[in-house]
């Protein structure tokens, strides 16, 4: 069945006039809505390396534009190696903000290609072209998974997310998030056909998602913004509800999937992972193309970034430990397919543990 | 063997020329040291439910105080049922403060039984020594919990702790910490016997504990007071660190335990218990005879204690999330005793899965 979900929550807008991409600043939701231009690719390597713009796909997207305002920058070079030589430099920057969601070097490795193509062209519009690509292709990939994850998961309740897995972490809809939306469409139009005996609307349990609140302050926000029933929890908590059989799925999004369907994702899912297979509740992972490696054999080979220590021992600036206390941050962790119920993909499910 | 470890932690000091407890402000820490006196029942009562004290040991402690503040009140009241009914309409105030903490009920209960025998007395003073007696027992039982845990757990290098069940949450040393501090002592003296070869001192990772962050508020300042080596964790961190095999062990205290061993302890527990069972680490609970219930068979029977959605979506009185968004906040969850390595107790080491 197609995707008939809709979102009109999206992290970009792009002006054409003044050819520049505006991001939406995830540091400042839910407080303020605040659209943030990017000018220049260490604009662009800040706001990926400072988490202004999050989310594996998204990171993508961002980093395709940020190689086009590094070409129309540069293209006016006359000496053909140099020009490319500066553009590839910007790349290197650009690849160098954040470890670990493999859909960055994707994207950058699609635009180098797009620019060996285009090198000689007049004005670098190929590469814009290529970036907008990479973004609409994202949503249709969204879509994909959506029809494909709610056929798989069928009508539900009570399903748990992690992170943001949103439209604000992909070109829009999202990957988690999407697969949600389209659930909670069918079952809108399931009530409207059956209004004498309506399903039960979908609910959806948010974990805040320590250190960076990605849950509290961006999950419950598109939610919201979509009338999605949804409910914020400690990360803590999920044991507990799963335990008093208040959840009957997960699902999460990924920042990187080696060959073996290993997962890399954000801090606190392969928890969720082993409390889902405790407690026999399906476990899901929803990821477009990009997300999986083309090289990496096996999650134990994934580069897993470590994040300041400040962002544990801070909230929103305020320090809430011992000024002298250690902390450790670790922004990702990665979940055996073992555990894995199925990954949702573009091009339908996956079964890690089915031959 | 007997313990060794020593705590310059205590929630409590007691002014014996006002005849007034006070308390440190558990909300205050690690920023301030403030202390708080308690001088009558109401403010007691105020101080459990708000937190400003807590753990379940400590709020036994307190209630006590409480309840022979209580007493000095209402002491000179010439009719007999009169004077009773008046203190036992105070002992309900206090016992109506929080529902988990079974230590609650066990302290005043005792103070109730002392009452009944000293009603006579021309001065309430026996109630005094009987609160004292339920303080420094509780040290006493810290102590013992310590030597057993040690002596059970042997010499370590990683440990894992959730929440504070520390010399804050005690009449001092504390039950889990009681026993770290202890294994640190034990280590640090084979170090002076072997300064050749000295063992690794122990380190302990310690979950900050959402939504109170008791940890990083609480235990890191603990442990930093007595130089014992620690890094702050978010809870959802210790799966990870289990993957990796940074956790030997894992210990905390308890709430309530029931009659099959069940344990009903900070919201979070439950989860770690299963994330040591599918890494083959041992799991330990450190608690008095006071937590146990003489009632309840299974954990199944325990009142799990559910709180304000602001604690949840608001730290330190900033909003975390959307100001509409509805937030779930269990403060408990209970562990089945089949996930319990050990219970450690002043008596001796249970096991309640071997017969």
């Amino acid at each position: 069945m197609q995707a008939i979900a809709q979102s009109n929550v999206c992290p970009f807008r792009w002006d054409d006039q003044t050819q520049t991409l505006s991001i939406i600043d995830q540091l400042a939701l839910p407080q303020r809505e605040h659209w943030i231009p990017l000018h220049d690719v260490q604009q662009y390597a800040n706001a990926i390396t400072d988490m202004v713009v999050r989310g594996a796909p998204a990171i993508g997207i961002t980093a395709a534009f940020g190689f086009y305002t590094s070409a129309t920058k540069h293209w006016a070079i006359d000496n053909r190696d140099e020009k490319r030589a500066r553009i590839l430099a910007d790349k290197a920057i650009l690849a160098a903000t954040r470890p670990t969601a493999v859909n960055l070097f994707w994207a950058l490795d699609r635009m180098a290609r797009a620019l060996h193509t285009h090198l000689d062209d007049a004005t670098p519009s190929a590469l814009l072209r290529e970036a907008f690509d990479i973004w609409h292709e994202d949503v249709d990939m969204n879509k994909k998974m959506a029809a494909h994850g709610a056929d798989a998961i069928g009508p539900i309740q009570n399903i748990l997310t992690h992170c943001n897995a949103g439209a604000l972490a992909t070109g829009g809809l999202g990957t988690a998030l999407g697969v949600i939306r389209e659930i909670h469409a069918r079952q809108a139009q399931r009530a409207l056909q059956a209004p004498h005996q309506p399903p039960a609307p979908i609910h959806v349990w948010v974990d805040e998602t320590r250190p960076y609140l990605q849950g509290a302050r961006l999950t419950a926000w598109e939610l919201l913004h979509d009338d999605i029933d949804c409910t914020l929890i400690t990360d803590n908590t999920a044991a507990h509800l799963m335990q008093q059989k208040l959840v009957d799925a997960i699902i999460v999004g990924a920042d990187r999937i080696a060959q073996n369907f290993d997962v890399a994702n954000k801090i606190g899912t392969y928890a969720l992972a082993i409390l889902a297979n405790y407690h026999h509740i399906p476990f899901y992972v929803a990821a477009p193309d990009s997300t999986f490696d083309p090289v990496l054999k096996t999650g134990n080979d994934i580069a897993i970034e470590q994040r300041s220590q400040d962002e544990v021992k801070r909230i929103n600036g305020q320090l809430i430990a011992p000024p002298n206390a250690n902390a450790r941050h670790y922004a990702f962790d990665v979940t055996p397919h073992t555990l894995i119920t199925a990954i949702i993909t573009p091009n339908g499910i996956i079964q890690p543990n089915k031959n």
